[in-house]
């Protein structure tokens, strides 16, 4: 918070917040929007949002402040001005949350939700020759928060969509768990034959450097042109605008915090890429990411939510198992390392996993393996997590662990949950390793490490 | 097993384990070691050893087999022939088990660890022309078996090679929790004045493709040579056989379950590289690791097992805070998503770990935040995991939660352990997201993302 000395200069000199000003301090001289102050002992220290979307603190002590110009009020965006063709495909844009539509709240110096979809659309003339638009604000949460419950909301939408004719589905949503989400939908609505295309931003849509507009674009492009059958993600392919890239579902991982090209593939390379003049470009030769089924085709959206992901490292506590068993969780996904290892020896008391493991799958709970690697290899021509090579990978499959083939832990929690909120658990065990939806390749490709 | 078909077949051609056969089936012509078989339904499937290294199996029915000759027994190395030279510079060898010395064990079809570290050396004869070397065989333990107890007993031992006049130290290490290690001893071994070098390999030696000889070489070249004070990780750079990259010890991760340049810094470039022809490269200004003291030098080396690392996902449990709180754990690392978040909403009953999280807190438990994120960067001025920002990120800072900077999961981990065995709580949480032994940067270069 300001301090009196602040506040009452402000006031003297007739400067509010998001006005432009310009401070000039010792060796500095920063002209910004005048923003709130919420750290709590920073009295004396002057916030200023910069042009280039940063904010910057100077000390108001010694430092020169003037009024440059009154701050303009947010815009009154006039959505209903935009005549869209009729002529166009029908695109769905499934609105969720997420940095996408995100803001900065003078009042705290956070950032808020955006409650208006139709803002985006105003900043994205362009999607007026793309698509016939339609908006719909499912929900606004932030993607920390965002659970099982949630997705089957947004399956239920895209199926509502599709069944209105609909010739594609974007889906804006907040990055953080993006990956969780596609993955969950890809299961979901496995077999479902339009585009359902999830996106986000990694920086905000008032910031100077969003990817939010490019990646829109680039997702209502796909939605309403591009031939892919199923669910993928569309985020930039790069940290330059050039092109956005489009990866299935169930093979994404957010590799960075910040980066807009944070989202890659993993174990397999893009679907395809789109660039900022909407061309699309198919890097699969199939791209019916899923079985097709179209007479019978219904979402499947049970989620089993008694089902966890947790971490084998070392020193760690298997009683960690125990804990889930107590709970009467029915599923436990284990981050290993390397190939798929836990502790496993004797040497030391608290150490070894293969007694509580055993006695979760005599119980009837599923055990699978994955790596904390970020890809997972096997050069034997057998799979990727193969048990027979060492010996420990050896005494945790005797123990019952499934190994998981080439999933990402994220990929195998959301599909073990989602199994079994659909099947029963002998039915689930026998899927758990073999492909529902892209997320096990018979044979990954070398060549796709950090593409 | 083999079935007794097969075992009549072998017998009465005198066909043994290790023999070099022919096996000729439909469109299959393969040569290669005669392997045991270790499958429990494959009793008709003989199992080859082919020159790539790769295991292949061939339906025994209806395939004509020839032996082409007889197995040759494993080497006798000849250790002793090996001539050192006084001259050279000392550098121990502290072998500790994993593939870099792991051999195929035909009677089982497993990976087990070698022995005798001599072998290394028959094997890259080069060595003999850069260092006096004196191997120390400490154990031979599993990578996913290693605990901070073998952490301690290699930070023991590596100041004795110092204190004998090692001019530096090369660690053959399993590479599974090798990251988790070279962590471990960069705290340990805070302060050290000579290179400490962890390395190992992705394929074992037998392997035509192994890593094994070159990671070696390399090593003992910065061990020898290198200005580096420190310990780090020296493993390949590429997938070819061009250059090795060593790794701080704290900024170390197994990005894949098999290439064998798996191993990358995250949050940071290479300290330095290696060439085969013994070249080194300094890509850092600084190649003092860490805090030089060199009177006051010992390891610290406690460790306390009593800390967590957990994942927050979608769904999460909150409760499990509360399960180690009923252990008595000291310390939890959480691995977040995107900036560092848990689900913090109220809205669905079992979901906010905020009231857990927080009564950790209360009772003294030092809880920290890291990314599920590989890179960790936060476009803002004041750092990287910056709980202004997002307000979810700041209900969680309220509760007391620590965010770590720009370290990884692995790396907190590890550094809590240490500071908590070895300093009382309250320094412990101050030193928790201040800068040790490089582990956090005061500021990430963006474009040390997937170097």
């Amino acid at each position: 918070m300001y301090g009196k000395k602040i506040i009452e200069f402000l006031k003297s000199n007739g400067i509010e917040f998001g006005d432009i000003i310009k401070v000039e301090a010792e060796g500095i001289s920063e002209e910004g929007e005048l923003m709130p102050s919420t750290e709590a002992n920073s009295e004396d220290i002057i916030i200023l949002k910069m042009k280039n979307g940063y904010n910057v603190g100077i000390r108001f002590e010694g430092s020169k402040i003037s009024k440059i110009r009154k701050g303009v009020p947010a815009h009154e965006f006039p959505h209903s001005e935009i005549s869209q063709k009729k002529s166009l495909p029908k695109v769905t844009l499934i609105y969720t949350g997420g940095t996408i539509g995100s803001k900065l709240d003078y009042k705290t110096g956070g950032v808020y939700m955006l409650l208006k979809p139709e803002e985006l659309l105003y900043e994205v003339p362009e999607l007026a020759n793309v698509a016939e638009l339609k908006v719909d604000p499912l929900f606004s949460i932030s993607s920390e928060d965002m659970s099982y419950i949630e997705w089957q909301g947004i399956a239920k939408r895209v199926h509502e969509a599709q069944k209105e004719g609909s010739r594609g589905v974007v889906v804006t949503i907040g990055t953080d768990t993006m990956h969780y989400a596609s993955a969950a939908l890809s299961f979901m609505l496995n077999g479902i034959d339009i585009p359902v295309v999830l996106t986000g931003a990694q920086r905000s849509s008032d910031r100077g450097s969003s990817d939010a507009f490019m990646n829109l674009f680039c997702s209502v492009v796909l939605a309403a042109r591009s031939e892919i059958k199923g669910v993928g993600i569309c985020m930039h392919k790069t940290s330059s605008d050039s092109e956005c890239g489009f990866i299935r579902g169930t093979r994404a991982r957010k590799m960075h915090t910040s980066r807009r090209d944070a989202f890659r593939p993993i174990n397999e390379g893009y679907v395809a890429t789109v660039s900022y003049e909407g061309e699309i470009k198919y890097l699969h030769n199939d791209v019916a990411l899923q079985t097709q089924d179209k007479k019978a085709w219904v979402p499947l959206a049970g989620f089993e939510k008694n089902v966890a992901l947790l971490k084998a490292y070392p020193n760690s506590d298997p009683g960690i198992i125990d804990y889930y068993l107590s709970k009467g969780y029915k599923g436990i996904i284990i981050e290993g390392t390397g190939l798929g290892h836990t502790p496993v020896s004797t040497e030391h008391e608290y150490y070894s996993w293969l007694p509580n493991i055993k006695k979760a799958v005599e119980k009837g709970v599923i055990v699978g393996m994955t790596s904390q690697c970020l890809c997972l290899l096997l050069l034997c021509l057998y799979g990727r997590v193969n048990p027979n090579v060492y010996r420990n990978l050896r005494l945790l499959s005797g123990a019952g662990v499934i190994y998981c083939e080439d999933m990402s832990p994220e990929t195998a929690y959301v599909k073990l949950g989602w199994l079994l909120g659909n099947y029963d658990a002998g039915t689930a065990k026998k899927m758990l390793n073999s492909n529902v939806a892209g997320e096990i390749n018979s044979r990954s490709n070398y060549r796709d490490f950090l593409v």
